[in-house]
């Protein structure tokens, strides 16, 4: 049943989605709400999507999260539900699960699929994770390069290069390099080269290959992950991260392993040729939900929602109270229990701006 | 201590403010609300500003409110509080209370005053009552005419003719007519005249006099209400009422005394030079709460309200919950502990379409 025995999946569940506020909080980030009307978090969804793909699935969390995940993923074992301490970035929470899966199964691949993405599980995503497996166990940092549906400026883009010539894996290609996020133009750029595709931030990797390049780049850290992964399993586990854990560096994964080693020619991508969406702001959640007879996008009960002459409105209704909303276009409007948020769609991405200014005026009751 | 001794104020205390759902409410209508932040209700101001002017002020309303208005009204005398069984229109309410006043005090002057109007009472608004008075005292029924701030297509207009010559009213003169709603084009033709003023539906008139234009006119009315009246102080009062009142004609006073006595000649017009707004929709109800340097107004906490990059917005927040709004001009959001409305002031008008939808869809629980 499993198609990858040799694949474990790592889901890092961390990240604020600030820009889904109020709907996403730091008690209950974006991860654990159910964003698409599915009845299942991105979360749940995530792992249904992996768990039949490989030999595992370990979830990396926050210690503040760890009831909530455990409440929501029933079915995974206690010991594959990894709590960081603090939050010490990417790289730290991705090394500590290869670092623990290479202590409990030696040299396997593994995957890191944020738990917060929202993707079509279907043949498109299997066979990307296939090819990926393949080049991963050929000795590659693996990408899996997102087919762009448009010159987007919110993500960043890998571009690719010559083949690989893996027999199994036929369009894996030596990943040329990885690009911030662009403007329009530079986007549009890209795009029409047919080179470049989005940097979804999934990679695949055998558990030792990853640790390999971790030593040599930041051997400090490497040292620390290998510590801690050793005592992981052991009565020792907790001595050992709070010696340990506070003083691991901070840093993404994609500046740590994935721009060096792609410099090296180490890192390959695959193509992913499946619906995929970040889900990083109220527009892009107003594209993933499916618009009724009246073009009204509705998260939660649609009879919570009543508008007239409004043009495309997105209403996330979690409070039990009706929203009404007249005469608005592209408006955005999310009413939870204690905080209602109303905006407009070409001002999603400034969500981050509301929630800047509750900090400021001392709202931490509402972040 | 008294202006004039011979004044009793007529408030009838009804109207739905349809237009400012959810704040205003079948079961807490807009007279019951602070809309200016004073910290007095539409009612409670209304009944300050008459009582120094008269000898008494008689408060008319629905069973339904009777509570809450000597809730709000602790100062009312019980005989001053008439409770209407059924709706049954303005004429219905005033002429009643009108001939209560006749059984009790003879031939008073009664002056007439919407208990949901906003009024500024300063001197202007002394005067114009003053100088109604002693038209009223003259046998005329007297209607105040506002001073237009503009061509509104909003209100009625009363045009004045020619001066009625009394001494102690020198700017009182004939009504020469009253106009339903007009288009913006004739508004504006309207005021170019300076014939032309709003009617706020205030009206003075002795009681005796208003009695005999409802006998002539309106005979079945006029002899239900007399009944009515004669034992409204008696222990008859409910099986009167009972009996008498669900047959009473249902029509405005506009159209049932003014604009025929208008039309005989009989009717005043004295100039309102005051503030004065019916606080018809959210637009009307924006103009007249202060606006904060950053140019937001709040009916409700201030600190209930966040704005990000937004022009002009108007909330009134009374669910205890935080609003944010980011990046939308001319937003108006109306939050209530069962229900949120997001709008415009363009659409202000249009609110009454809301309330309509929610009937059709049997929400009569949020009307």
């Amino acid at each position: 049943m499993t198609s990858h025995p040799d694949l474990y999946a790592i889901v890092p569940a961390g990240g604020a989605g600030t820009r889904l506020w109020p709907l996403s909080r730091a008690g209950a980030p974006k991860f654990l709400h159910d964003l698409t009307g599915s009845g299942r978090s991105l979360l749940q969804t995530t792992v249904d999507r992996l768990t039949p793909l490989g030999r595992g699935v370990v979830v990396v969390t926050g210690e503040r999260h760890v009831e909530a995940v455990r409440a929501q993923l029933p079915g995974l074992a206690p010991r594959d539900l990894l709590a960081e301490p603090s939050p010490r970035d990417s790289t730290a929470a991705i090394g500590l699960a290869a670092a623990v899966l290479a202590e409990r199964h030696g040299d396997p691949v593994v995957g890191s699929f944020a738990a917060d993405q929202v993707i079509d599980a279907g043949p498109g995503f299997a066979e990307a994770v296939r090819q990926g497996v393949v080049a991963a166990r050929a000795g590659h940092v693996v990408t899996i390069g997102i087919a762009a549906t448009g010159p987007s400026t919110a993500f960043g883009y890998v571009r690719s290069g010559v083949s690989l010539g893996l027999p199994d894996a036929p369009d894996a290609r030596v990943a040329a390099g990885f690009t911030e996020k662009p403007d329009a133009e530079t986007a549009a750029e890209y795009l029409a080269t047919g080179e470049y595709r989005w940097n979804a931030g999934i990679f695949l990797v055998r558990a030792q290959v990853l640790l390999g390049h971790l030593e040599r780049l930041l051997p400090q850290l490497h040292t620390g992950l290998r510590e801690i992964a050793a005592a992981w399993d052991t009565p020792r586990r907790a001595d050992v991260l709070e010696r340990v854990w506070p003083g691991l560096q901070r840093i993404a994964i994609d500046h740590a392993v994935a721009e060096p080693v792609a410099a090296e020619g180490g890192v390959a991508v695959v193509p992913g040729d499946f619906a995929w969406d970040d889900v990083g702001d109220f527009a892009s959640l107003a594209g993933l939900l499916p618009a009724g007879a009246d073009d009204v996008r509705v998260l939660g009960p649609r009879d919570a929602v009543l508008a007239v002459d409004a043009e495309r409105p997105l209403v996330a209704a979690s409070s039990g109270r009706l929203v009404a909303v007249l005469g608005l276009p592209d408006a955005v409007v999310v009413d939870t229990p204690d905080a209602v948020l109303v905006t407009t769609r070409d001002h999603a991405q400034g969500v981050k701006g509301v929630v800047d200014a509750l900090r400021a005026a001392g709202r931490e009751d509402l972040l």
